[in-house]
């Protein structure tokens, strides 16, 4: 009989959650070494990873489960992570920004406070290109949220082409700066939408921060490795790009002495741009449990040797 | 041989486009007894209306009308206004501006510059429901953009039900108020997208105010003359309703005396939200001429009687 352990801070909410579900012959238990399933988030399973001797399966209530790929951690379980539950919430995220940007509803607003009557003319994403730094499942969502506004779709990914709605693919080549240059040098906007992992870190660097046009926006929605943050600041500073959004940052919370809390036309979002609700990720446990007690495969499985 | 008289600020820009067209017999005038065809907007052309003996056909650069539309003016003639190019632009005012507020964007950026690592949760446009006061082209691409967005779309219009995207209509009855107000107590955003007629004005009022739920959020894309405004300012100061965000208001520019300019919660963007480009306004010209050379029906034309 199948015994899940939860580990989150919002155990009670999941257990309700997954008790309503009546799952066939699943007990729920509270002892690390009887459980052969663990629902949870990464970094509070990191602390419990060698005290399961019976694991079989661990669901990730969270998209990124960097906490669990360190090489020197066991690996002799099936770890499936969240997916196709963010797109959304992301997609509202992205666009809200990039919306609130060409709307310059920050400028309209200041003045109004100043009482004048100013009617200087929007920007437009109708016609746009922006450029997805990673194209999974959040990546596609933006992808095709970019197509509802009329924008040109631009993906960087390292093989898949799984998006209908992306009208041009860039990989990396033997010459792998220049296929990201090249990428980076044709959009209006670049979204970051990847893991952490050894191969996205600082990916955001000066030379593909110089490659983007002088007006673009830079959203990281991915994980705060992935941007060389002195490169960002410096071109913020020296108005190489127009503006960034961050919702993560290398270092959370950030440091009080950080420079980004000054750096001009950055806008920080600390970490907030999509949440796991216990409603999406139970739906996705379920799923999953159904076809772990017909012994299929689970879905959205990690692949250790990449880290997603 | 057709002569076309333009009556605009942007001359110039026009009858450039329009050359490049290469129309066949069309000739530009610039003699106002001359002409049988006038494009221009609608408060210029109201200046000279008597004084076009050969007239037979009216595009107007705008939507809206109502310059045209006084019961003493001639209507002999065909009038057709500018539709379909507003919808995508009306789209990203509209939801840039729902996206802000459920994102909080002026709320977190007044965070970060108080140096707060805030992270409060985000609302969300997924599962909310959005009514549509006004449901012609541009209410149909508002309609569009919700589902997109997986919310629930409600429409009140005086007849028609083209838009698939509306999931419920409502219609005046006899007892007119009654739907209306049912139609607002249901809506978590309640957009405007009426044209100024004698019908709509004042249609939020008190009434109408008091039927949204606190949270609701309004927006007026239409005309002024929509919103009572001496209401809307009892609403929002007495928080019966979340806030306002109003492109037009019943005298613009606002005047400097105007209550609004010191209203909680009320965003004014002084009639930005959509602007009638030429290339967009010359390709309705130009599908309308090729009607109008071969004695057909124009499209998007104007009902006198009902003022739209």
């Amino acid at each position: 009989m199948p015994k899940l352990l939860i580990l989150s801070s919002e155990i009670e909410e999941y257990r309700k959650l997954i008790q309503q579900a009546n799952l066939a012959n699943l007990k729920f238990t509270d002892q690390f070494n009887e459980c052969d399933i663990v629902l949870g988030e990464p970094r509070v399973i990191r602390e419990n990873l060698t005290q399961l001797p019976n694991l079989k399966w661990i669901q990730s209530m969270y998209a990124g489960v960097e906490a669990l790929m360190d090489p020197s951690f066991r690996r002799d379980y099936v770890l499936t992570n969240a997916r196709g539950v963010f797109g959304e919430l992301m997609s509202e995220y992205v666009f809200g920004y990039l919306l609130a940007h060409e709307k310059k509803i920050f400028r309209r607003r200041q003045a109004q406070q100043a009482k004048k009557y100013d009617r200087f003319e929007s920007g437009w994403l109708h016609g746009k290109t922006i450029g997805l730094l990673g194209v999974g499942s959040i990546g596609a969502h933006l992808a095709g949220m970019a197509k509802n506004f009329g924008m040109t779709v631009h993906g960087f990914t390292r093989s898949s082409e799984t998006s209908q709605s992306v009208d041009r693919y860039f990989h990396p080549t033997a010459l792998e700066s220049d296929s990201l240059l090249s990428f980076a040098s044709g959009l209006d906007y670049l979204v970051v939408v990847l893991p952490r992992t050894e191969g996205t870190n600082q990916i955001v660097d000066t030379n593909l921060l110089n490659a983007l046009p002088p007006h673009a926006i830079l959203i990281n929605v991915g994980r705060g490795n992935a941007v060389d943050e002195p490169a960002l600041v410096d071109a913020l500073t020296q108005g190489k790009i127009a503006g960034a959004v961050l919702d993560v940052t290398a270092k959370e919370p950030l440091p009080d002495d950080h420079p980004f809390w000054r750096t001009p036309n950055l806008l920080l979002t600390f970490h907030t741009s999509a949440i796991s609700y216990p409603e999406d990720i139970t739906r996705l446990f379920i799923e999953n449990y159904q076809l772990y007690v017909e012994g299929k495969p689970l879905k959205y499985q990690v692949d250790f040797e990449r880290g997603y």
